[in-house]
């Protein structure tokens, strides 16, 4: 893409009252814009991020047998009272509103609820089972403080996948598998190596759930950690009982802050019973289904993303969630014609390129490259048109060189 | 994919409250899931099919410059109290809800506000116009009937797309590449010969504004239609005046039912004056933007076409936007392994196929078939194989013929 058919420009100072730096830094990019306080709107560049998280979540969730589908915001009360969550003092998040008749309804937080009562039209047998729907969808939560940018939100994406099992050994089986694939997730975002697994509270239905809390020092949480041996313990069960069970003692554990990246809960019968989702098994019996939910936050990965990888110049993003690959500049005229050839060659090899085309200082398109964030910048000048040569610049540090065009796409393809 | 991987299943009824013919085939077949009236979930055959009408859409937008984005669900008064929206007396279909510190807000029923506002951070002289943000976003409103399935929701999808221009012939020049756009649109949808671009009226800044009708029985719009002449007028602008500006009599004209599919309107400054968004132009002069607003909705396209295409069997899909291509029945043992073999084959060479692998009776699978409304059905059977061939059988019509392998792969890749 050419910058001249971006609409969005750099900004060189975030609004006022922008206290987090991840939208600081996302709102000077012109990656997203602020409507208030923990809702944002998703601009050409910060879509394009969103939806490489997005779908790098998707096809590890299709790998452990997803399906995918899209529920809807708006809630009528009659499943939520079943399950005792309508109530504002058991479930303090809820935006509610209200049909023309006056009928109340919510805008949905979550959706164990609405699936579990959908999932009674197709489940009545134990061929029908397991199964694993999911979706990616705007969630509304009526957060009484939103200023994390995007890492909290009142109005934010979320992949929820929810598995509904005959055994609780089929249900412990896929709730492994998901892990895994929770770790590929992270993995190629770029947070392997600082995401753990991490012991969290369980409900009525299992001793743990499980988070996924990636390290920061702007994370919300605090948790346990030994990384030699990999365990992680969120402080919420952070106890003699606890440390016992797992075989750590307190001097083994470092303090940390941490951001929830993803969260995985052993749901077992909690909203099958209530809400009568049964299926008949091998031997005509009725049995309750095995429920569990598992989501992950993808604009607050992104937030995250943009927060973690930053330096002072800007936003640094790993390639697989990069707008684009390559942000090409060209200086002086005499350039402009090998620039243009270059982007078209690229382009046509399937490279995303955006094109720096504006009548601009270069000092201020390098600056710009650099608050984008874009993993490579080239550089086409006049200088070294005639050695056949153009720069190289990778974002993340270290020097630049000088590729004739076949090293160039060698590298980029 | 495989049927068994599929959680849904086709349905003997849809709910008896459902009187709307798309909606009960969509939901017979899985596609879709009523929440209440007016309020679907998309389940994975329905999101698949939705997903198709969004890319088509988004590359005509993208080939007429579109920059997609994507705006905020949650709205704050501010900017619907400047150009009077916010009144329910003016915007009767508002959702409205509370932070929780009592802050009223609102659920966005379309984006013109907003975006203006937006705007006014990247606008600021001539060089930055024009410019065409759009989006595929839920839109929200609160109907006080909503008894025609997906083609009128309360909660559905809108693609928008907004237009900033500098001068009137800028303006003009657009909203005619956009109408060739919309038309491009509804032709790969196979609805291109049933629609009209049909005279609306234009509010204070146009004559007219557009809509894009689609010949219907179940539409809720009374159009005046000359087909030979491709003149079609709303009868909300159905007068003397306008039938001698068209150069149409009464007596040229059919009245007909037709379903708004489309609308494309001239804006002016309607927005952009109260809300002060401006440029200087390129004598230094500062100047009002000029706007237009286009709409298209894809899940009413979705609904519609499921509607208008269907016959006593059930759905029938345009290839276009067909869940899957093809509907693979294996009928007796024997076939099983060729039909396996048959569906690597298929899919390896791209073709997008949903493979009935249960263990059902021939006639149920083929009653899904065309229940489901898959373009082609191809049959391995035992009594087949002998000869080396397959059946392929088009849902919307016709004879079924028998391919060798060869034969088949070349009609579907």
């Amino acid at each position: 893409m050419r910058s001249s058919q971006l609409f969005t420009k750099t900004l060189k100072d975030a609004p006022s009252d922008e206290v987090a730096k991840n939208a600081q830094l996302l709102i000077r990019g012109g990656f997203i814009y602020k409507e208030m306080a923990g809702v944002y709107a998703y601009l050409p560049l910060g879509k394009r991020v969103l939806e490489k998280v997005i779908q790098i979540i998707r096809e590890e969730m299709n790998s452990v047998g997803g399906n995918e589908i899209s529920l809807t915001a708006l809630q009528s009360s009659d499943v939520w009272k079943l399950s005792g969550r309508w109530d504002d003092e058991v479930m303090d998040v809820w935006f509610k509103t209200n049909l023309a008749n006056g009928t109340e309804l919510g805008l949905a937080p979550t959706h164990e609820e609405p699936l579990t009562k959908l999932m009674k039209s197709y489940i009545r047998s134990y061929k029908d089972l397991p199964v694993y729907p999911y979706q990616f969808q705007i969630k509304f939560r009526n957060e009484v403080r939103s200023k994390s940018g995007l890492m909290r939100g009142r109005e934010f994406w979320m992949k929820d996948l929810y598995s509904f099992s005959r055994t609780q050994e089929e249900h412990d089986t896929f709730y492994e598998d998901i892990s895994q694939a929770y770790f590929r997730v992270f993995e190629r975002l770029g947070l392997g190596d600082l995401t753990y697994k991490t012991f969290a509270s369980g409900g009525s239905f299992a001793k743990y759930s499980h988070e996924f809390q990636t390290l920061s020092p702007v994370g919300e949480d605090t948790i346990y950690l030994n990384k030699e041996k990999g365990i992680a313990i969120n402080e919420e069960v952070y106890t003699d009982e606890v440390l016992a069970e797992l075989g750590v003692t307190k001097d083994e554990l470092e303090e940390v802050k941490a951001v929830e990246v993803g969260n995985i809960f052993t749901l077992g019968t909690k909203y099958s019973d209530p809400l009568d989702l049964k299926f008949t098994d091998e031997n005509g019996e009725s049995k309750s289904v095995i429920m569990g939910s598992y989501g992950i936050g993808p604009s607050r990965l992104m937030g995250l993303i943009a927060e973690h990888f930053a330096d002072d110049k800007g936003l640094v993003w790993p390639e697989a969630v990069a707008p684009f690959k390559v942000y090409l500049v060209s200086i002086g005229e005499a350039a402009t014609d090998k620039a243009n050839e270059l982007y078209e060659q690229l382009t046509t090899a399937g490279v995303e390129v955006l094109y720096d085309d504006r009548d601009e200082r270069p000092g201020a398109k390098f600056a710009d490259a650099e608050l984008l964030g874009i993993p490579y910048r080239v550089t086409v000048s006049e200088r070294l048109l005639e050695g056949g040569k153009f720069e190289f610049t990778p974002r993340s540090g270290g020097e630049s060189i000088l590729l004739t065009p076949e090293e160039l796409l060698a590298k980029l393809t």
